[in-house]
């Protein structure tokens, strides 16, 4: 079965679920050019969820994935956490902050009964997850509405692990991808590969479809995740630029400049590693720190900053993911770049 | 004019110079089959590269790639060299060396007017060069033979500063690879792309022919590599199993484990971020140490650790070089594997 079959779609081209820069306008456009578009839900209440998915059946018939984190939630850690604000201190201070007064950071919650509660009328085609799988229970439960499943692999073992869980379709995540590494098994970031090494030694050793991600952002980038034995392709940076995305105007700027050739990943932002342009919080506080609170606490400290610096016009806070290629984003409709990738299947 | 014609070869392959495993023989039998043959040479002193000069000469009329190194030799660092010897005292110890009567290391040595000297009765057609380039004066000798020049470039602002200094044709390596990573303008590690990023992005910036390296091990791979806009591709851990190279019986026994699936970028067997097979040394001393000796000065506390545990048949303080897919290494002769991977350039 190919995977356009698998998944109900025309074009095996995904559009990679990115939260904080897209909603479901992104996802519908790309849908209805025939690719899959993805709406990243990790961040959304079950309300949020289900006002999403009311929109998205209104607009369109054709699969949207829907996509959700897997992570533990991590205990308190309330040293860790008065360390990592003592580091953050000077910065507070620059912006006129009180640190006895943050606010609760973004939520990233990982995929719940609650969640899959809300999901179970809508029964969706698709979901995707990252940061492994739910537990047993909640993924038999999805399988029973007869939903595709897919998750990300960032190693041979992930992906394996993947299959023997019996999902549908691997995304093989090269590191050149901006946004969320998705390991699980391990967190020793010298096991992350290029997509160019990773894709053909996880096609090799699974039978599922594999999705290539990580550094394709135009036709060309397609015909070569192709040959490398990719069943298709998922693209997050390319689509950035587009009208339907929501990235703010500081992060389009950034996207456009000499600096996006500059990214690192980076725990800064949230407690795990992720890739985005390197601004003033990367090179001042990481791009690695071991201070920072673990996944997702870190952000409930450093998103006052990112609010307040933005107010000046400032993304030095900001977290301003992307791929390790932005020469691929264009300031055209998701439809238009969704058709230009999938040009590539046909070089 | 297509690098084949630039560098007077039939296919477009090159076999990437590789130290330590490799000599004129790997070299000859790639080139006697189509390919560019490399030697490498930043290990040789005038009277071994002499001879090993004299030996192409007699073996073959094809084109040899002559690659040199281009690092500026740091100052003597007593203190730091102190502190590394310490931080090794315990594997002295175990292994019943005396640390006051440490041989040197292998000596790398840049590239001179001295190994020019030798060089110029040959008129060598192609020579390579890693770690920038040497200065203008040097460079102008080598031009003066019509010897051709290609250099590697890990960012595209490295692949613009050699475009500008004059040479030939440009090596895009992407961090897949195994080996010293060759970058010279920055040593920040973050800016180190995956060859699926890092290939198109110097393809657009550049008018030289690119040669694609990094992962690159079979013929999809060959053919992935021409799409994203390459002229030719290097590669180098596809040929650590052909009988035509000295990789050790430890070396090859790792790349066929499943070991070779875990490498490292590390910087403790000669000071400069290399890839290797995750071993004892870079998992208790590194991968990345920062009391390690400035490169190429860490290889002579580190070597007579690695000769007394080879002894032992233990490869733990050896560097198995080794890119981040060894998926592709087969015992086949080299000039197999040339084909074989030429294959990819018409699929």
């Amino acid at each position: 079965m190919t995977l356009q079959e698998l998944l109900d779609i025309e074009l095996p081209i995904i559009q990679a679920p990115m939260a904080g820069v897209q909603g479901s306008a992104l996802a519908i456009a790309v849908s209805e050019a025939g690719g899959l578009g993805s709406l990243p839900c990790a961040m959304l209440g079950t309300d949020a969820l289900l006002e999403a998915l009311t929109t998205l059946q209104a607009h369109t018939r054709k699969s949207i994935n829907l996509n959700f984190f897997c992570h533990t939630p991590p205990p308190q850690q309330p040293e860790r956490e008065a360390a990592w604000r003592k580091l953050l201190a000077p910065y507070y201070e620059q912006y006129g902050i009180d640190p006895q007064a943050l606010p609760a950071g973004p939520q990233r919650r990982p995929f719940s009964h609650e969640v899959a509660d809300v999901l179970e009328a809508f029964q969706p085609p698709v979901l995707s997850f990252h940061f492994g799988l739910p537990d047993k229970a909640l993924l038999a439960r999805v399988k029973s509405w007869g939903s595709k499943m897919i998750a990300s692999a960032t190693t041979v073992e992930e992906a394996l692990w993947l299959e023997a869980a019996g999902i549908d379709a691997i995304i093989a995540q090269g590191l050149e991808a901006g946004g969320h590494r998705g390991h699980f098994l391990s967190d020793d970031i010298n096991l992350q590969m290029g997509i160019f090494a990773l894709l053909p030694q996880i096609v090799k050793a699974v039978k599922l479809p594999v999705i290539a991600a990580g550094g394709i952002v135009d036709a060309r980038g397609v015909t070569a995740a192709m040959a490398l034995g990719a069943a298709g392709v998922q693209a997050g940076t390319a689509y950035l630029l587009c009208p339907e995305s929501t990235t703010s105007a500081l992060h389009r700027a950034a996207l456009k400049s000499n600096g996006a050739c500059h990214t690192a990943l980076t725990n800064v932002f949230s407690g795990r590693p992720a890739r985005g342009i390197v601004n003033r919080a990367i090179r001042e506080l990481g791009p690695i720190n071991h201070s920072a609170p673990a996944f997702p606490l870190a952000s409930a400290a450093i998103t006052p900053l990112r609010t307040a610096a933005e107010k000046q016009n400032n993304g030095g806070f900001s977290p301003l993911w992307c791929g390790q290629n932005a020469s691929g984003c264009k300031e055209v409709s998701a439809a238009e770049l969704t058709l230009s990738l999938a040009a590539g299947l046909h070089l």
